[in-house]
């Protein structure tokens, strides 16, 4: 009988027990330690670059990398020769592996990609430019070449971009003991380093079930591997994009998830610990939309880049804000009569924009996470104004009072404390429902909310003070 | 030889194919499906609610129970009967688990509880009161009760609150063959539902080691535990904090970790689908405290809550606002010779305030990641004013054109231009500073920093425009 093993990569989970000793108390590298490394490096001494960093776990000798002068980083690499882990590349920000990778020689990085995992080898290769790309698959033998470009061929950020292409496969008409002893005569090097679960197909290579390891070895020797196998496994298809992945595997806690091409057929297994990434990235993607910043931003990109990512939405934010203070340009008259209203609008309007910004925070999580659908959307909206109502009459309330003291007359403070009401419920509308809108057109909430929701409560905080004030002081 | 495997719990990696159908389009349950189960739970069908429900995994099980009305939600559970998974409570937000459980009789949580994993059973039972708790102990096993008390006398938010207390040990001295055929040979219902790896431990539960399945599976059958077992396997202490926890996972891309208490004995085992919803958590409180929401806010809180939960934040907001205000109130002999001044001020303040937000955003990530510490600091704030001197130039630029023409004056341009300068490289400094500053006291930077930078920006930006206008056209 043919050996149906393939050969799976590795799960990083057998680490140095003594690597966290790199670390300061903050999290970065220890200082001292990074000085040597770098004086090593800078004196050319490999024997002394591999004796310090040759027994890190690749985590560890990823965040080393990142700390080393930008100068540095290359010459590391090159100095710790076969040593090196590749996969220390894949646990770093993408533009200090792109500008480390524009320094190597295409040969180094081919011979290094050549012992990784193949979703880490996709990692890697994915942002090189096409021309190196194709040098370096050149390099490699035609099996890992094939099996690299196909899963470059799938479309970013989709579960063909993640999973692994190599896995345990078994017939189904094998036994539990055949499988054992197989596995257990079969070279080291034919065997996957680690895996959980041996995949069971068809002879068209169709999924029809797995057999977890702990299964398999609690089984009778002489069970067949298809009564003993689950087959309504939970998969996913290869085109599926990685967020419903990441989701899948969320709400089913799942520690693996085979993927199947259109035809059912077995083309690769994610694991957890990728997804785990592509959970931190959607979160770090939504805060930093949120704040008006490009989720590809990064500590390391140059002044240069960052001034250009940020200028649009600082653009369409100066738009906003002529609009709002073209309204306030509506009022000259009323201002010129009453300076203390020039003084009090942006109050209102701040005040506004905070409550709606409260809002529209949870309304863009909520849609993130799913939990605001159609269903409940009138029951939120509903809570959303009545909030409005209570935080707008107990703050109208708050600063009626104070204005009233500071300008020494009670109309002011009347007339402050109905704009902030108005304010503050048109915050909850526009916090809850634009969001929505956006979301209904496919836009993503989290980057484009905030400029129009401040844009209404601008508006709406100055039209609304300096309207009150025009016909409850006659100033018209 | 005594069987020294004890008994694991669950992972629900085993899952109905089908059950993706009780969903829409939108993630939501599916409408006519709820109407029907809505029906039977009102009509009291105890068994055609079982045929609806019975045989769906937990989550959606959590995921229809969220989606009931509140007032049908106990009654539901009470029909479900002995089908009932309680499992499926640890799949919904914490507010309708708690109001659920206050409807149900604490003997019918105790009888559902008995079948959990322990940290899920933990989950369910670390928010009730003290005497609910007590009797829900009370009724369970005196084993069952005394490892749920253990773990629920750990802090809040540590290591020991998430951990599985039930895993397989074996003894260094044995060898694979004897751990697969003391498996095989056990009881079904002796054995874990599911594991990946046996811990190797002395006679005092200390931990020696672990052997993965996948190495049980292929190591000779005459191969000692201790030569095949990994013994630099990576631990967390019992009272380490989740979010430590999650970064050791995060950073060595771990699957499960074993954790030990200060004698370093073996006391449990925390998986990575724990750790998913320990980040999901994190990212989730950080969005909210940017936004200026508490992280307890959901959906399914009530008005008055949500309310009095938000009131602070703004209430801060309000002084702040003042404070900004207070300083448009010295200039007030200008605003009222130029109202032009009176309309244009705000500009400077918003955009200010956007562009240290952006700033800000950065900074929160960076620090709640560790890639911002002391090492780069200075490097990054030296970036961020760079990236403020040129984004303040260009936006100074196009803001000044625009006010002269709109007000028909070169010199309101000037003015205005200078002073977004100064306010964005202001903005820079206190995006990129306040959050370290606030970091290094303690003080969660996502919760508090907003506030801080706004008045920054505020107070810079109406000071520097009418304080250079004043000036410039000899206003005072």
């Amino acid at each position: 009988m043919e050996h149906d093993y393939d050969v799976v990569t590795a799960h990083p989970d057998r680490l140095p027990g003594d690597a966290a000793s790199i670390y300061d108390e903050d999290g970065a590298i220890e200082p001292n330690f990074l000085k040597n490394v770098a004086a090593a490096v800078s004196a050319g001494n490999a024997a002394l670059v591999r004796q310090l960093a040759g027994d890190l776990h690749e985590a560890d000798l990823g965040a080393l990398i990142a700390a080393l002068e930008p100068d540095l980083r290359a010459a590391f690499i090159k100095l710790m020769g076969s040593d090196f882990d590749f996969a220390a590349l894949t646990e770093m920000d993408h533009h200090i592996r792109d500008e480390i990778l524009a320094e190597l020689p295409n040969e180094t990085v081919a011979e290094g990609v050549r012992d990784l995992e193949s979703d880490d080898a996709v990692t890697i290769l994915e942002d090189l430019d096409a021309e190196d790309q194709a040098e370096i698959l050149e390099a490699l033998p035609p099996v890992d070449r094939a099996q690299l470009q196909r899963s470059l061929d799938y479309p970013d950020y989709s579960a063909g971009r993640l999973m692994q292409t190599t896995f345990v496969t078994a017939p189904p008409f094998w036994t539990a003991g055949q499988a054992i002893n197989i596995m257990r005569d079969t070279d080291e090097e034919n065997l996957p380093d680690s895996f959980f679960e041996i995949f069971i197909v068809d002879p068209a290579h169709r999924l029809l079930g797995n057999v977890f390891l702990d299964t398999l070895l609690r089984a009778k020797s002489s069970a067949k591997l298809e009564d003993i196998m689950c087959s309504d496994r939970r998969r996913v298809e290869v085109k599926e994009d990685r967020e419903e992945v990441a989701r899948v595997f969320q709400r089913y806690n799942l520690v693996s998830v085979p993927v199947v091409d259109e035809a059912e057929r077995l083309v690769g297994v994610i694991t957890i610990d990728d997804i785990v990434d592509v959970i931190q990235e959607e979160a770090d993607a939504e805060v930093k939309a949120l704040g008006g910043v490009s989720e590809q931003e990064e500590l390391s990109d140059t002044v240069w880049w960052t001034t250009r990512s940020r200028f649009p939405w600082l653009f369409v934010n100066l738009i906003t804000a002529f609009i709002a203070s073209s309204v306030l340009g509506l009022f000259e008259g009323s201002l010129q009569k009453m300076v203390a209203l020039a003084v009090l609008a942006p109050i209102v309007a701040s005040q506004g924009g905070n409550a709606a910004t409260q809002t529209m925070t949870v309304a863009v999580r909520a849609l993130a996470t799913r939990e605001l659908s159609r269903a409940n959307a009138l029951r939120v909206v509903l809570r959303e104004i009545f909030v409005g109502v209570l935080n707008g009459a107990a703050f109208g309330l708050i600063t009626g009072l104070v204005a009233s003291v500071w300008f020494g007359f009670a109309g002011i403070g009347v007339v402050i404390a109905l704009a902030m009401l108005t304010n503050l419920v048109a915050g909850a509308l526009g916090g809850i429902l634009i969001p929505q809108a956006l979301n209904r057109f496919d836009i993503d909430p989290a980057v484009s909310s905030s400029a129009f929701v401040t844009t209404v409560t601008d508006v709406v905080g100055y039209a609304s003070f300096l309207g009150i004030a025009t016909v409850w002081f006659g100033l018209a």
